[in-house]
Parts: C-alpha cells; sequence; structure tokens
C-alpha cells in the first residue's frame, strides 16, 4: 500500500499553508498547461485520481461535467473536500490506487494532479484507466519530473553567485526515494520520462502531448522567484488518448 | 546552414579513433537498443540521414535493404564511406538536411544516429521526412539526451569520492550550446524532450517508442567504465511511425 503522507497530521497542516492549498487551482502554476491539455468535458463523466481537497472536481462541475467522482487515500483530504461542496454530483471516495478496481467505459476523462509519483506500481492502474475510459477519452496527468525526483539527495547546487544547478543521478535507477519535504521521510517513486511513456503505450494508449513544464515569461514577471524553475522542468505533464 | 564540424580536419581524425568509428556499430553501446526499435527492412528502401562512415547503410543491405541512401554534410566521412562499399544500392549523398528535399512515399525506415541534435530546425525535416515514408513506415532516430546537452558547462562533478552527478542548467532554454568535444567549439542544439515529442506529433507521427538509454548491467560487467552512464542517460532513443 502507498505511503498515505496526507494522513499525517504535521505533514496535512503544512501542505495546508501552500498556495495550491489556500488558493486551489489557481494557485498551481502549472494549471494553466494542465488545463490546456483536457478535452472537452461539457456533458461527460469525469474522475480524478488523487483528487485532494477536491478543487478540480468543483472545476469540472462549473465547466459542465455531468458527474464527477474524486478519490483520494487520505481521510484528512477526503473530509477537507466533501466539506467544501453539497453538490450531489460530486462524489469523493476513499481507495488505494494501487488496487482499484473502476467502471469500465465510464469517463470521457480521466485526470489526476501530482499523484502517480506516489505510486509504487503504475501498470494495472494504467490497465484500468484505459478500461475506465470511452473511446477516444483522455487520461491527462502530471507527476513530479524524472528530473525532480532523480536525486537521492535532492537540492539546489549555486557554483557561482545566482547560477543554479540541479545535480541529476540516478537517473536510470528506478524506484522509492525518501525526502524531506514538509516533513521528513515522504516516499516518492522515480520513474524516467521513458517508463511513463512506455506504460501508457503497451496500454494501448496513443501519445497526444507531452510536456515539461516550467514557468512562463509572464509567470515570472509576476512571482520572480520563479525564474529558478527555468533551470529543470519540476513537473511532467502528459495527455494519452484511448 | 549547420556546423559542418566533421569536415574539421582535426575533428575528423579524433573522431576517427572512437570506438564506433573502429569497431562501427558494435563499437556504440546504444546500438543493441536502437537495433530492438527498427522495423522490418527486408526488401525494403532505407534512408540514413547523416550516415558518416556508413555504417549503418552497409548493415542494412546486409539484412535485406533492396536500397540504401546514406545523406551526410561532411564529404570526408562520404569520401570514408564510398571507400568502404562497391555496392551499387547504396547511395551515398552529400546534402544539408536543413534545406533537404525528399521523394515522397519512398522508405520502410528513415533511421539517424545521432545527427539531429546538430540541427538548428527539426520541423522542416520531419515534415520532409513523414512524406518520404510509405504508410505504417518508421523514422527511429537517436539523439543527445536533453539532460547531456542542456548545460551551458557540462561535465560530472564528483561531491563526494565516487558519488557522481550531472548539473542540469537550462534544461528549458533551447538553443545552441557550444562544447569542446575532440576539438574546441562544437555547436550543438539542445531541444528538450518534450519538444522532440511534439515536432513528431505536429506532423502526424505516432510515437511507438520512446528509450532513455543507459548501459545494461552486461555491458557494465564487460565495461565497468560504463557504469555512471547509468546516472544520466547519455542518449534518446525514439521510434515514430506514419
Amino acid at each position: 500500500m502507498t505511503q498515505n503522507i496526507y494522513d499525517d497530521p504535521s505533514f496535512f497542516q503544512a501542505y495546508g499553508q501552500l498556495p495550491r492549498s489556500i488558493q486551489g487551482l489557481d494557485g498551481a502554476p502549472e494549471w494553466p498547461a494542465l488545463r490546456a491539455m483536457l478535452p472537452a468535458i461539457r456533458d461527460r463523466n469525469v474522475l480524478d485520481l488523487g483528487c485532494g481537497y477536491g478543487w478540480f472536481c468543483r472545476w469540472a462541475r462549473e465547466n459542465g461535467a455531468i458527474t464527477v467522482t474524486g478519490i483520494d487515500l487520505s481521510e484528512l483530504m477526503l473530509a477537507r473536500a466533501r466539506a467544501m461542496t453539497n453538490d450531489p454530483a460530486v462524489d469523493f471516495r476513499r481507495e488505494d490506487l494501487e488496487t482499484i478496481g473502476l467502471d469500465a467505459q465510464a469517463y470521457c476523462l480521466v485526470y489526476s494532479s501530482l499523484t502517480f509519483h506516489y505510486l509504487k506500481h503504475l501498470e494495472a492502474l494504467f490497465r484500468q484507466v484505459h478500461a475506465a475510459l470511452i473511446s477516444g477519452g483522455s487520461l491527462v496527468f502530471s507527476v513530479e519530473h524524472p528530473i525532480f525526483t532523480a536525486p537521492l539527495h535532492p537540492g539546489w547546487v549555486e557554483r557561482e553567485p545566482g547560477r543554479h544547478s540541479w545535480p541529476v543521478e540516478a537517473y536510470l535507477s528506478e524506484g522509492g526515494r525518501s525526502t524531506d519535504w514538509l516533513v521528513r521521510g515522504v516516499i516518492k517513486q522515480h520513474r524516467t520520462i521513458a517508463t511513463y511513456v512506455d506504460l501508457l503505450l503497451r496500454q494501448g494508449f496513443r501519445l497526444a502531448r507531452l510536456l515539461e513544464w516550467g514557468p512562463s515569461a509572464e509567470q515570472i514577471a509576476a512571482q520572480p522567484a520563479l525564474a529558478i524553475e527555468r533551470e529543470r522542468p519540476a513537473f511532467l505533464l502528459i495527455a494519452a488518448e484511448k
């Protein structure tokens, strides 16, 4: 079973202070890029894997989805998600994505934001997702970029004043990485880009889009601290079609 | 026009000392992985972009291709290639890949090894290649991996004895990189993985395979110096289908 770090009270408390927790989708700098990869969802059913507070589920309803299902492992996240809506067409469920069973041909969009890099096993989930999509349906997801997750001891190095680099090591050694993010010992799974792509193609997906996210010039102008994020991509965004 | 570094006598002389120059395909550790991505070529026409000494062109003929065309910009490379075969079904031509025109529907395979990262402009070439392939045909190519090409000052850093990392910087800043490889001032073009994929999808290709090459356990056992190449991938290998 996946480490359920979001039910760690210290982690949950610290996570709640992040811009993306307070401002929702607009607090996530990669959201505009991810949104641009979404198919039309009006009058369709949508599934969100790792829904957290449910920001995307509510957004999907506001943008015309008939029903939205949000799955998460964290009781604390789901309690917060449920407290933020009384929309009967949004269903929040607690499930472990590594063992989940999904209804076949049920969704036009399966969405997942920054969740899959917590999962040890993705192949069975991708198989379920492929079966759960209608023909022409899309899986659109973000994960921490493999350049970001590769190092055993991640962090910026400033070799000259103002010149930052991100030392990559162990890129081809996939598996768990224990990092200190908000609390000590958060376990993430490092996979290469090739592995993400291969897992999708082997399930019969067609790769529709692959994006290595960095902030735009406008985002840097508004928030200069983001500039460093152009030295190495923080997020990998993928759209795949059935 | 692309920098024609292979016609620099010092570069050409030094390049000729590399294992891949002396031993041919078997001297290139990524060749077994690239070969595994090739379609059947028996009784088909094959095109090699950046053919160098022509090792792959000769291999393709030995493996049943009816005709093989090898393109290169370097007179010195082509002279060597021509000197190594008198097979009338292998045609070596000098052309600039940035402005080349190809016959439509002519090839089942367009192959390219470690060439595209020298080209400033790839979009027009990929359009030509797509048109030049028969339906179901493949473009299979290798380039230096974007993690490898990103740094402005590339090189290993040994932060602790025996622990090497590859500092990544400027990953999202695409464009020329001047590096000292065999001679000073070799110009390569850094592109992200996302850009390679996007260029292919926009021309109508379907992504069939993406591989981030590192040496296998067997290769490291035979050649222990290769072990460091698992810290970051040196090559990106892609197969795309029309």
